[in-house]
């Protein structure tokens, strides 16, 4: 594909993480003639000039997508039908609108209805994140060997969402073309479920009576802690995600609790076979996820360890 | 405390992961004037042999014991009881005894029936691991600024478990004592309920129908491959786990399964305060965590992110 990622003029509406890592990424590649933003607090557009990362920083969402090639929203998924409607009369004719939410039905379902037929409505999931937040976490290698998934609704533009496609690509990310529902099954298992649960058992410890707080976070490196980072996500973004996919997300905990209530009866009887058998089992996706470069395969995830000088014995 | 941590005769019983790492971490710090190993298989005693790490392999348990002054048993729960009966008639009187095993109430149980009054026994658990295992995954900084719990059953000799004690810090672990059925407690809500969870997640995605195994391992990286890590733990290990820490692990799992049902209902409500309010909770306890040092708040958990070269715009 030889499609030219370049975009004029690039508006990020938002700039957290991943607005952020955008702006960082789209400039570092030359992918945009010029950047303009805008957030919704006063505070994080100080910040963004402040950075110097971007052409431009305004007030209001219309006059960011004034004359906008690409218009992309970094804004949590229940904020994105709104600011559909508050944009949709200042959107350049020919322009390619999308998004970054974690959800792609209800974005779908929230913002088609207000966009106007001269332009391009491709939505995007960059499957890539960290569990901070703000104008100053993001970087410009955050999309580099993830996945970006787009989720055009029926009777696109082709060429837009090749367009668009060239642009994440560009980023580093590999791309993918998926139904809004398809892809809302696909993440309600292998982020949705995973971040409640996380966020689960995270309460459950912090409620215990006979283990102290202090003793969970001192021991937590015995598994606790890889559950911690994920459960410290932004907040709004996930209820938004859990309220945005509801039915999907209810069906895959609908799976996982009656699988968790069999290796509980395993446990409860003293059935030493059937968790063997299930923990040997798992193993194989593990070995997956290294091969195709998901994760490293380094020790404790290449968490740093420290270094033994040698002493005189 | 200047209570010297070396020991003249080490014997390591097994050499998985925890065994290897302490071998190699003794022997850099000079803790030990010989350290002699022995492990159930063949093959893994031909390979300790090749590392050349350890001054002696043995083909038998009672053969590695004999004059030891310290025995660690670095071998599953679930063999620790045979072992000690079998090697109780070969210890040297005034020995410390010692294991590695994740849960302590049982060890206890198992072990000190059968051990000589002439020895101290002081259990340890080293709160330290990564996925591998076998002879070659060990590494001498595995304990460094990890937690290492001694549990000596009421009545042990206190000069015995500070010798253990001085011996663990030597390399480089941070040292805490508490009885046998606290820590259990502990370790069931900061290790054992995490691993639980994390295999019964990758065992549902692995039985879904809608989404396939190579999608799940493709878009692992929206939180799923966090649980995927110790999800990939040696189960034999993890089998003999869940079954000596039953009670406790079922207590936590209750607790965890009413917490989960609670934010089930909120998202089926849509209740979306009692989601936000319920995550904006759990992200102090990750500050916690890594302000402690017990791990990185480099973003994506330090994982490693590819390069952008800077193209001509």
């Amino acid at each position: 594909m030889s499609v030219d990622p370049h975009f004029q003029r690039v508006a990020l509406i938002g700039f957290g993480l991943i607005g952020g890592s955008i702006a960082r990424a789209a400039k570092l590649q030359g992918l945009a003639g010029e950047i303009v933003t805008t957030a919704r607090s006063e505070k994080t557009r100080a910040r963004v000039l402040e950075l110097g990362i971007v052409d431009q920083v305004v007030a209001t969402n219309a006059e960011a997508v004034k004359d906008a090639d690409l218009v992309i929203l970094c804004i949590p998924v229940g904020a994105c039908g709104p600011v559909a409607q508050e944009i949709a009369a200042h959107l350049k004719p020919g322009a390619v609108i999308s998004d970054v939410g974690s959800v792609k039905g209800a974005i779908v379902r929230d913002m088609a209805p207000h966009l106007p037929k001269t332009i391009h409505f491709v939505p995007a999931h960059p499957v890539a994140g960290t569990e901070h937040s703000g104008p100053d976490s993001g970087f410009a290698e955050l999309f580099i060997n993830r996945w970006c998934i787009l989720t055009p609704p029926e009777g696109t533009d082709a060429a837009a969402t090749a367009h668009l496609r060239a642009f994440w690509a560009a980023m580093g990310a590999k791309v993918e073309v998926m139904t809004p529902d398809h892809h809302d099954l696909v993440l309600a298992i292998t982020s949705h479920l995973p971040h409640l649960i996380a966020y689960t058992i995270v309460g459950t410890a912090d409620e215990l009576q006979q283990v102290t707080e202090s003793e969970v976070i001192k021991f937590s490196a015995g598994g606790f802690r890889d559950f911690t980072r994920i459960a410290a996500s932004d907040p709004t973004m996930w209820r938004d995600v859990f309220l945005a996919n509801k039915e999907a997300v209810l069906e895959m905990l609908g799976t996982f609790t009656e699988d968790l209530a069999k290796l509980t009866r395993a446990i409860r009887r003293g059935d030493g076979e059937a968790l063997f058998d299930h923990f040997t089992r798992t193993r194989a996706i593990r070995r997956g996820i290294v091969e195709i470069g998901q994760d490293s395969a380094a020790a404790d995830f290449g968490r740093q360890h420290g270094q033994l000088d040698k002493k005189p014995g």
